[in-house]
């Protein structure tokens, strides 16, 4: 800030000093192993901090279950049901219910389930002739995986009968089956409203797949209350699950029983160990489950999801709310150009600059940490 | 043994202590986590055993690389390619070239990939009528997974114009356009020969989808020499990669460009940070990644492998061919059924025994560790 306005500055850290006294969460730093304290970890969206808890959960799952305990762990330490269990741990954050999520698999493969699910729950339900084509809508600037797994989907599930097509943007959604987007946008932190957005599609006769991979562990999210049917999202952005940690699906209780998920495997099969059987889906939301869990993912997914859930999203969705502003205001009187707007209208906790030297700006802000 | 005959006892015992002064292995027994050294794991091929340098190597990953170079890792530590690196080293252990594998996703996921990528090679290079059904061939009594994953794909893509079916069994090959199967049946341990079974299929104009789960880290593999172009299999089991440790997948190198894989993610994309880019394949093995690679457990994946190719798979090899012909004598003097044919037959390091009281037998031999 060596160009900075002094004034400024000083109101600035008087501000600092309020908001950090006002903190209820500052004693949660404490939960976490942040080997240097001088560095401010301003870029963390796709990487959060490495919770102490998830290095002792480690090591006794290494240590003691995996070497000590062997292949009874799958039993005695409950690794087989570990994607539900820690789904139903999830499932308060996002506001749903115990039965309505599991955490598997990696967010690319949770939304070409998902969006293939939807597509069939539009296909049973449409009025629309058999030979009409398939129209999957999504916004025009929606996170890159998204995009081109529905237009992988399109290609997979295009015939000469019937084609299956994508329509870019959402403001016409007639005759669109099925609409993809994110909760939060991940260049501006815009929010979409949940329930007017999936009441919107609904009117139209389509259904979403909401992808919450930059709401999920930042936004005070309640499903339920928004009558979303379909979700995923990751968990190793605010959720501090670990590198590449695995995703989640939501699915409503009370659409359940209609969904049939592409990916057939024994750990979706009703009665897994009776292995001469064909494929008969289990109830709930096991049956969006693939092959054998990974359980080192898993172990560090639990743990980023106990350290938010017990730090208490009402909470944490308050103090990313006041740093963004915070920040917005700061970029305000640098002169900066702010994409993000102030909230409520967006943060999920990313602020967005735009600047025409932002590559070397951020070199030099990571070399001074 | 209470009821054993006391003669074959010590014929065994001298077999034991012959076997054991021969065994050019013995050693690495150091390398692994064996905090209870009277255990005989004799039921883990769904679980390896724990490497040391795992808990090192994991320890590191969590502790310096995520808790302290934060998301800098991805590009200082490698984590973005870890998939590739670690499907290099794996690539000697099946006879496969660099760029012929990848380590992703679980085998779930892995198999339906595969296979979608099969159905779609064999409609490219078919000589049939455009409306004749795709067939699937698999072995009736394959591993559930793969049939669970054939009869979603079947319904997947099934259309009215063209129904893709399953045939179980793989006597009759005609009309056949994909083949799936073990390499060692998870059952007697039988092994399929490679070469003569994949050209058979050619010879059909069927291409074969190679499930090597039950092979890969105890079979000397040679995929090249052997003409397959279309494999999977898991880590977790002879490799010792943890539970439910990513799987791999290969492709041979010279059909790499015809293959479109059915999940498209951003791992798998040209110009990954590119964000505003349309769908567009990465050369090679690459193009089968789908979303953000788990790092933690690629890491523990990457340790038993680099354990595996250390001790050197030739040796390996042999010494599952000694101890299953030993374990395979033991139950024919002790009156046993053993649905194992002696090596090189069969053997995937697997001997299998039946008998009526099985599962009381087993809950005693695990009383008796």
């Amino acid at each position: 800030r060596a160009g900075g306005p002094a004034v400024t500055d000083q109101s600035a850290r008087r501000r600092e000093l309020d908001l950090d006294a006002d903190d209820e969460l500052a004693h949660w730093r404490d939960e976490f192993v942040i080997p240097d304290p001088e560095l401010v970890y301003l870029d963390g969206n796709s990487l959060g901090r490495t919770p102490q808890r998830t290095v002792t959960a480690l090591a006794e799952v290494v240590e003691q279950q995996w070497a000590g305990d062997l292949i009874t762990s799958w039993w005695e330490h409950e690794w087989l049901d570990l994607p539900l269990a820690v789904g139903d741990e999830l499932a308060p954050l996002l506001g749903a219910g115990p039965g309505e999520v599991a955490v598997h698999d990696s967010t690319t493969v949770c939304l070409f389930q998902l969006i293939n699910v939807a597509v069939d729950l539009a296909l049973d339900r449409r009025r629309r002739p058999a030979d009409a084509p398939v129209v999957i809508a999504v916004p025009t600037h929606e996170f890159p995986t998204d995009r081109y797994v529905i237009d992988g989907i399109a290609r997979l599930r295009s015939s000469d009968a019937r084609p299956v097509v994508v329509r870019h943007g959402l403001d016409d959604l007639d005759d669109v089956d099925v609409v993809v987007r994110s909760h939060v946008d991940y260049r501006t932190a815009l929010i979409a409203p949940l329930a007017e957005e999936t009441a919107r599609a609904t009117g139209h006769g389509a259904i979403t797949v909401w992808d919450l991979s930059h709401a999920a562990g930042v936004v005070d999210l309640d499903l339920e209350a928004a009558g979303v049917d379909l979700a995923a999202g990751c968990t190793y952005k605010f959720l501090n699950g670990g590198p590449g940690a695995p995703a989640f699906t939501y699915v409503r209780r009370s659409v359940q029983s209609d969904v049939v998920q592409p990916i057939w495997g024994w750990f979706g099969q009703r009665d897994q160990f009776a292995m001469d059987n064909p494929f008969d889906a289990r109830e709930g939301i096991a049956r969006l489950l693939n092959g054998t869990p990974g359980v080192l993912g898993l172990t560090a997914a639990r743990c980023g999801i106990a350290v938010t859930a017990e730090a208490g999203i009402g909470r944490i969705s308050r103090k990313a709310h006041a740093l963004a502003g915070f920040a917005i205001d700061l970029a305000d009187d640098l002169g900066l150009r702010c994409t993000t707007e102030r909230p409520p209208a967006s943060s999920g906790g990313t602020v967005s600059i735009v600047h025409p030297d932002a590559t070397a700006l951020q070199r030099r802000l990571a070399e001074r940490k």
